[in-house]
């Protein structure tokens, strides 16, 4: 029996998630030919040294013909380029969705040139490591994972259902909302974290009273936890702070708020109110590890990978 | 041939550090006996239960009868009563060390009370992990991971010679600077994060536009990396920030400064200094995995450990 759901895949960028999906969609035998495409000559080598697909094209206009699904996994900034060249190239009926983490902006930036004859279907896979590039993708990624659809009114019911069961054959679970509430979500969840990690690296990195090697030396005492997230990719987390903008800078002024507060209770010595705060959170991530969102081992379980130079 | 380092280790605190190392010097050997000493009858039935001393008793004070290493193993704010309540009753030339995160306050707790016929050398091993209590420690907590001593001026180099050569043993490298120093480079790497994590997962766990059930379920796309170091021992952690109050509130002053400025870059949509950042952080991370102090694999490995539920 054939596992195939779509003739024809176009996968415009082929990074982490783009690759991600290449292995899932070759190894679950889901589409009857797989077209790669990016923008650079390198990535696109590699990508065929790889065998992520049938067919590879600089070109994301001559990668979408005859597509039935066409999955855009770009920098959020490049949306809107992407989408003016891939429009007049669009079969009729065809999918198209996306994997960006922000879903406003991307709407904003690619529906006005979606032809009527095309289901556009914004989405985004709640996946991902910190590394980038074709080599960093890997089939599995998306197995137990949230995918986000924010699908515009009036969206061909058909349609949905057919890109929902594609990703939930890719193993993630899969929920709707608007994009504003996504991106408020996202802000929290994601783009906050993100940004905090960045910063504190950043702040560890540029102080003289403590030198940069006891830094990275000590850093088991906590620091390097935040050093992942800020090791993500630069162009797409730069897209993501200046297409999300006002969510981020919403959830930034409530983290520095609060901030501010808890260090106003170190100054004063409100141990109390130290402990309530500490307390509290110890909560949240016995909910996260019951949800099946993060491994229970201690320290991710590190130990067991952990360097031992001794 | 015996791996006898001392004739009888105390033991003070027997939780996830007291019982890492009662779990090491047993393995290995290390004493003649070990005396295992806390303050709450549940913790210290435990610890018999696990079979993690020789003799067991309420009394820091008979603990440390007869022993030539004592380690202090709790939480800072208590440093002071304990040195009080085992002062009289130290055997001459015994070595009393501590595993405080702050040292600064823990001599000043500490070294008023301790005789002249004691060699107190103030020690911090940078390990652990987010769990606490006796039934968290584990053999090899501290292999390939660095211990700072803070040893006082005029301190007995035999003394220090010995109490080196048994965190070495536990697989350590082993540091010396002044207090100041130490507690100035540990508010860095392990205060700030500590606080910055605690604060963020509160501001997530406070949200009425984004619901809890949403932080949880779609935690994986960042948030939940800071759900760790925010699941910290509260006691711990309270004390940690009542001690070392002047280099946490000049680390937080930076920190706070600096998101100011990346905030500002998100609002004016200056994406080459987000961009710029953005890069600098990433080779923080390599250089902490060139030099063994976390793990290559993407997501701190945890994809293979990661519940699937699909």
């Amino acid at each position: 029996m054939s596992n195939i759901q779509f003739e024809r895949i176009a996968l415009i960028g082929i990074g982490l998630i783009g690759s991600s999906i290449a292995r899932d969609v070759r190894e679950l035998g889901l589409a009857g030919e797989v077209v790669v495409s990016t923008r650079s000559t390198e990535t696109l080598k590699r990508a065929e040294e790889l065998d992520l697909g049938d067919r590879y094209t600089m070109s994301a206009a001559e990668a979408v013909e005859g597509a039935d699904l066409v999955i855009v996994s770009v920098p959020v900034g490049a949306s809107e380029s992407v989408a003016k060249e891939i429009a007049a190239h669009l079969e009729p009926g065809a999918i198209v969705t996306d994997v960006g983490s922000t879903k406003a902006s991307v709407i904003a930036q690619m529906q006005p040139h979606m032809p009527e004859h095309v289901h556009f279907i914004p989405g985004h896979p709640l996946a991902g490591t910190e590394k980038s590039g074709p080599d960093a993708g890997f089939a599995g990624l998306f197995r137990g994972r949230w995918c986000i659809f924010t699908p515009p009114e009036g969206t061909d019911p058909e349609a949905l259902a057919k890109v929902r069961r594609f990703w939930e054959t890719l193993g993630s679970m899969v929920d709707e909302m608007d994009p504003e509430h996504h991106d408020k979500v996202l802000a929290i969840v994601s783009h906050l974290p993100h940004i905090i990690a960045y910063n504190i690296v950043g702040t560890a990195d540029d102080l003289q009273t403590v030198t940069e090697s006891e830094v990275i030396k000590y850093s088991a005492s906590g620091f390097r936890d935040f050093t992942r997230l800020a090791a993500s990719d630069p162009t797409m987390w730069r897209d993501v702070c200046l297409h999300n903008k006002d969510a981020i800078l919403e959830m930034l002024s409530r983290f520095s708020e609060d901030l501010a507060s808890l260090q106003r209770a170190i100054r004063w010595g409100d141990g109390d109110k130290l402990f309530d705060l500490f307390t509290r959170t110890r909560a949240v991530r016995r909910s996260i590890i019951e949800a099946g969102q993060d491994v229970e081992a201690p320290d991710f379980g590190r130990h067991a990978l952990d360097p031992k130079p001794n």
